[in-house]
C-alpha cells in the first residue's frame, strides 16, 4: 500500500486500486488553483505509476466538490491572466482524467456542483449514493457553467443539459442516473462496496488491454464512422499481437484463468 | 406588456417573458411559406429586443403544429425553386431558434408532427401536456422527414430517431420524455404553470450570462473535446470580467440577491 | 418467395421482407472470416435486389452471435495480415448494414456478444426477446472490443458504453432497451410477430423514400448543424420532385391509399 497525503489530496494505492480523495472538506473540496495544480500532479504521477490499474475519485466530508473557489476568484477579479490560467488549469485536469490510461470511477457522496459536476461527468464511470445531488448553478451567480457544460453535454442529451445549465437547479441521484450522468445509484451504506467491487473487476483485467481500449474509445468518438472503423480495426489487429490477447484467448479456450503480463 | 399580433402569429411580452403563439388553428398551425416568413421576422425582432429575456413557443387550438402546408406544396409541385426556398426558409427558422441569444421553451399541447416535431426538437427546452403526441410521418406520404431528422437526431438516440422516421408512427408524451425529446410532461391543467414557472426562473437570471452560455453551448457541441475546452475556458475568463459575474459572486458571498445589469 | 441458403447464412425474401439468418448455431454463429465474407456478399446482393424492401437480421439456435471465431483467430496468431484483414472485413460488413439503402432490423434471441453486439448496434432498429443478453467482453480475454465500441458508442451514452466495455459483463434486454441499444423488448413468443409487423410497416412505404431517408440520416449525423440543414433541405426539395412524394401527398389530400412507384 502506497500513501501520499497532504492537506489538499489524499492518495493511496492498494491491490492496484488507487483512491484519490479530495481532502479539503472545510472548503467544500473546491477546485482552487492550488487544488487543481495538486490534482494535475497526481494524475501526471499516476500515468507513470504501474502499481495503479484503476482510479477511484472520492471526496472527504459532506460535499463531493463545490466547483471553483469563489473567494479566490473574487480576490482576483481584475486579473484576467489569473482567470484564464485558472480555467485552463481546470480544463487541463478534466482532460487528464479523460486521457489517463487507467479508468477513473467517480465515487460520489453529497453534492457535486459546477466544476464538481464536471469532474463527475469527466470520469469514465460514476457511482453515487442515493442522497447525492448535482447542479451546474453558475447561471445563478452570473457566471455560466461554460467549461462544465463541455463534459456534461457529452454525458447527457441536449435538453437535459440545457435544463441544468439554464435553471441552475439541483437534480437528485436517481434523475442523474436516468439521464446518463451516473452508472449506478446505491444506498450510502453500500457505496464503497459497489465502487470497489467495480474497481476490482476492472483492476483484474490486463492493464495493457484496458489502456488500449480507453484511449481508443475517446479518440474514435470524435471521428466519422468510416475513419473510426479504419482506426479501430488497426487497434484490434495490434491488440491481437500483444502477449495478453494471446494469453487471454488461450486461457479462455483452455478454460483456465489468464495470467496477465500487462503488455 | 407589448403585443404584436396578426392572423399568423401572436407575440406578447410580459415581465421579460415573450410568448410566441402560432395562430392558425384552422390550418393546424402549419408551416406555410407565409408562416415561416412571419416566424423568421419575429425571431429577428426578438434578437434585438432587450425586453425579451426568454421565449415560450406555443400554439393555439388543438394541434401544436402539423408541419408543412401540404396543399401549398402540392400547388407548387413543379416549381423546384419554390420547394428549395421553402425548405431553406424552414431550416433558417429552426436555426434562428437555436441561435437566438435567449432560451426558447416549447409549450406543447396536442399534436406536433413533421416540421412541427422539428420545431419542438429545435427549442432549448420543451414541456408538454400528457396528451401531446409526436411523429415524423413524412415517410407515409412519400416525403421522408429529412430536415426534421436533423433536429430530432440531435435530441434522441439513433435507434429511437430511426423508429420514428421509418414507421411514421405517433409516440405519446411519456415516451417522448423518456427518449429525450421533452424535459417534462405534466397534466394539461398545470402546463402553463409549469412552463411559465420555468420561464420565470430563467428570466430572473442575468440576460448577459444566459446569452453567453446558450451561444457557447451549441458551438462547443460541434467541437472535439480539446478545442471545446480551449474555447469555453476563454468564454469563462471573459464572463468573469463581466459586471454580472462580479455582482453575482459578490451577492452570493454576501448572502444577498444579485442586481443584474445584463452586461 | 426467393430462397438462397448454405451452411453459413440462410436468406429468403417474402412480400418485400428479406430475412437473413446466421446459420451456424453449432459455432454460436460466430463471425469467422468465412461468415463475414458470406455476409458481405449477401448485403452486396441485397443492395441491388429490388424485391427486398426491408431486412430482418436473425440467427438460428440459442446464441444470436458470439462475435469473432476465437479458434480461428488463435490459429492465425502470428499472421498480422490475417488479423488486419479480419477486422477490416468485419468493419466492412458493419458499414454495409449502415449503408444498405434498405432498413435493417435486428431480431435478437439469446446472447449477442462482442462483434455480435456490434451487429445489433449497427442495425437501424433492434427488437429482442426478454431473455436476450448483451456484452462486449473482449476485455476478459485481453482483446478490447475496440471495433464493437464504434457501433455501441453511437447507440448508447458514454458512461453506459464504458461500463460494458470495461467490465465485460452481460446486461439484460431490459437494460439494453433503457440505454438505447434496443427499440423494443417483448416476450419470446411474440418476438416474430413484433419484428415482422415492424418490417411490414416499413415494407409498405415507398422504397424510394425510405432509401432517400436512411441514406441522408447517417450522413447528416456527421455534419455540423448548418451543413446538415443545407444538405437535407436539398434532399427534401429533390424528394418533392419524385413520383412517390407527388403520389403520396395527393393520396393523403384525397384520403385514399397511395400507389407507390418506388421512384
Amino acid at each position: 500500500m502506497t500513501v501520499q497525503s497532504d492537506s489538499l489530496v489524499h492518495v493511496y494505492t492498494e491491490n492496484g486500486i488507487t483512491t484519490v480523495t479530495l481532502n479539503q472538506p472545510e472548503k467544500r473540496n473546491s477546485l482552487s488553483m492550488a487544488m487543481l495544480e495538486r490534482l494535475s500532479e497526481v494524475f501526471t504521477a499516476l500515468e507513470a505509476d504501474e502499481e495503479c490499474r484503476v482510479v477511484v475519485l472520492a471526496a472527504s466530508g459532506k460535499v463531493f466538490c463545490a466547483g471553483h473557489d469563489l473567494r479566490e476568484m473574487r480576490e482576483q477579479f481584475n486579473r484576467h491572466e489569473f482567470q484564464q490560467a485558472l480555467f485552463r488549469q481546470c480544463a487541463k485536469v478534466m482532460q487528464q482524467v479523460v486521457n489517463l490510461p487507467r479508468p477513473v470511477i467517480a465515487r460520489v457522496a453529497g453534492v457535486a456542483t459546477a466544476a464538481g459536476c464536471q469532474l463527475v461527468a469527466s470520469c469514465d464511470l460514476a457511482v453515487a449514493e442515493s442522497g447525492a445531488r448535482f447542479a451546474t448553478p453558475g447561471v445563478n451567480i452570473g457566471l455560466f457553467c461554460s467549461t462544465p457544460m463541455v463534459a456534461l453535454s457529452r454525458n447527457v442529451s441536449r435538453k437535459h443539459a440545457m435544463e441544468m445549465l439554464l435553471t441552475g437547479e439541483m437534480i437528485g441521484a436517481e434523475r442523474a442516473e436516468q439521464i446518463g450522468l451516473l452508472n449506478r445509484v446505491v444506498d450510502a451504506e453500500t457505496l464503497d462496496e459497489t465502487v470497489y467491487s467495480l474497481a476490482r473487476t476492472i483492476a483484474d483485467k490486463s492493464a495493457y488491454t484496458v489502456k488500449t481500449g480507453k484511449t481508443a474509445f475517446y479518440r474514435q468518438l470524435e471521428m466519422p464512422l468510416e475513419q473510426a472503423y479504419e482506426y479501430t480495426a488497426e487497434i484490434m489487429a495490434s491488440n491481437m499481437a500483444a502477449c495478453d490477447a494471446q494469453e487471454g484467448i488461450a486461457a479462455f479456450l483452455d478454460k483456465r484463468e489468464p495470467d496477465w503480463q500487462d503488455r
